[in-house]
């Protein structure tokens, strides 16, 4: 078999669109990266400038890795929901202002010549955790992200669960108190809105704004807008009350959001990532021991709660495991 | 090919094991029931008991349908939950008294002498209404029932999905309020413990006991042991506030919980059976248009909600489709 023949076997392009910078990366079939590209999204130039901010970027990494285009097998591309992964269209994504259903899949295949996947990030990092990371091995694995906002994926009896018309696994958007505050997504009392780092951050604002004596006040230099969930968790570390109250309870909340997938899924495996997860044994240890007073014993023994092991690169490296999946259809 | 053997491939018994009945049916692969057998469970005279009398209604069904075991492909029994459906073991049926690790499976495939297999009755249930009934066709599908209890199953790509243990769908334990009610899982605000008909029964004698106005009071006759779902829908169609209120709450509640399934699974059917949905509407609009005010509107509108088609043959269809699916690993 001559060599080129055997590379195109092995090597993905994946491209990991945020609404504020592009991770790209050459990856070959074993999760290890060749290549990569870091550069701005520049959203506000417009949706050409973007995809050709992207194509550009795939071409650094072939270049970084000495190869040509010939020798890729597909390009994957993981970019902010919701999106509609069979059309490969981004519907409206919320990071990325004036993009309406904007046929990205075909976009960049047609930029780059090459067969194209687009998945939402966040089933594309579930897959990038599956494949390369803290849940290799695994027939039933949850991926979550906490972070700004909260989102996720299922891995379901070894794949990538999408539901009837790949809208499944918004695991931030489930009711926990249906009272409770509003959500972006329109919905009240979601999980996002309670326990997101977004969620910290208001509910801090809220008691500074109330004048209640907390060591975030001084942090944030009396700024409102200086107040974030890093913030917040540097307060508690220095033994602020009010701090750790607000990150009790939000953790309290995503232990409950735990509790319930684990009935409904009865996993093996719960993969937690994004940057809520710095807080370490905060957020780890009330989710476990939530999970095991609330959810049934059967399910609750057997599910183990870890950190996601693929930090920064889990984006660009989702984006390649959705290129090596799309080569099933190809 | 001889027409024994043609019989063979075509017969399956399917016992449906309740708390207080046995429901027993010799049915076909299309899931006509051929023939049928109806008894007491009789708990409280014991497990062997139990087990004769299961043995024994096969053996009447086979003889109301005129064929001889020979001729049976396998039998399915579905039983309350907790089960272990791998190893065939009912594990400890609250509506089983004195039911612990029962090797279920083997006791009844000794018996007669016929490969059998076990599922939990929702999870059977959920089988049913796939294979033969609302379902038909799906392939991504939740089957809940409410009444006393509420329980369910998921069918995800066609398949019912169990989860790493088999103890996957807990719907009914989902918490959507998470200082809500005590819940006889040990949790607190389940759904079960909020819109079930238990639920439904206590907060109506809750509110007689406090001395409030209503219809309810009248119609138990003061007596607080007569206080019913049933009973409350009944006050409801005649006009009584109280029991509207209560029912609405509850049924709110339903609907929180059924969004929170379609932004997680993104199924394309929702089938509710179980005693509650006698109430019709009172029942199917609150939880559409909750569905449709909670969750993403992609997942929302490609959802449709059905009352389950099988009505009380649905525990005996489900264990005959147990049956069915167990051909496969025989």
């Amino acid at each position: 078999m001559p060599n080129g023949e055997k590379a195109k076997e092995d090597l993905f392009i994946g491209i990991d669109l945020g609404g504020t910078k592009i991770i790209t990366a050459l990856v070959g079939k074993t999760g290890r990266i060749i290549s990569r590209d870091y550069r701005q999204t520049e959203a506000a130039k417009g949706l050409d400038a973007v995809v050709a901010r992207m194509i550009d970027a795939a071409s650094e990494v072939m270049n970084g890795g000495g190869v040509v285009s010939a020798q890729i097998s597909a390009v994957g591309v993981a970019a902010p929901g919701p999106i509609d992964a069979k059309s490969g269209v981004v519907t409206t994504p919320p990071n990325l202002p004036g993009w309406t259903d904007v046929p990205l899949r075909q976009l960049i295949q047609d930029g780059l010549g090459l067969p194209t996947a687009l998945e939402n990030d966040a089933n594309a990092a579930a897959l990038a955790e599956h494949r390369f990371g803290a849940g290799r091995g695994t027939e039933h694995m949850i991926y979550i992200t906490a972070s700004t906002g909260i989102g996720g994926g299922f891995i379901l009896n070894g794949e990538l669960y999408g539901g009837a018309t790949g809208a499944a696994g918004e695991i931030g958007h489930m009711t926990i108190l249906p009272q409770g505050p509003h959500c972006g997504c329109g919905n009240r009392g979601c999980l996002e809105a309670l326990a997101s780092g977004t969620a910290i951050a208001r509910e801090a604002r809220e008691r500074v704004k109330c004048g209640i004596p907390t060591l975030i006040a001084d942090l944030a230099k009396g700024d409102l807008k200086h107040i974030s969930a890093k913030l917040v968790a540097q307060a508690a570390g220095q033994g602020d009350i009010e701090a750790q109250e607000i990150l009790d309870e939000a953790m309290t909340y995503l232990g409950v959001g735990m509790a319930n997938l684990v009935n409904l899924f009865n996993p093996e495996l719960i993969v937690i990532g994004g940057g809520l997860t710095n807080m370490g044994a905060r957020i780890f240890d009330p989710v476990r021991s939530i999970i095991q007073r609330r959810a049934f014993r059967a399910a609750a023994q057997v599910v183990r709660v870890v950190p996601a092991q693929l930090g920064d690169d889990v984006g660009v490296l989702g984006a390649a495991a959705v290129a090596m999946l799309s080569e099933k259809w190809n």
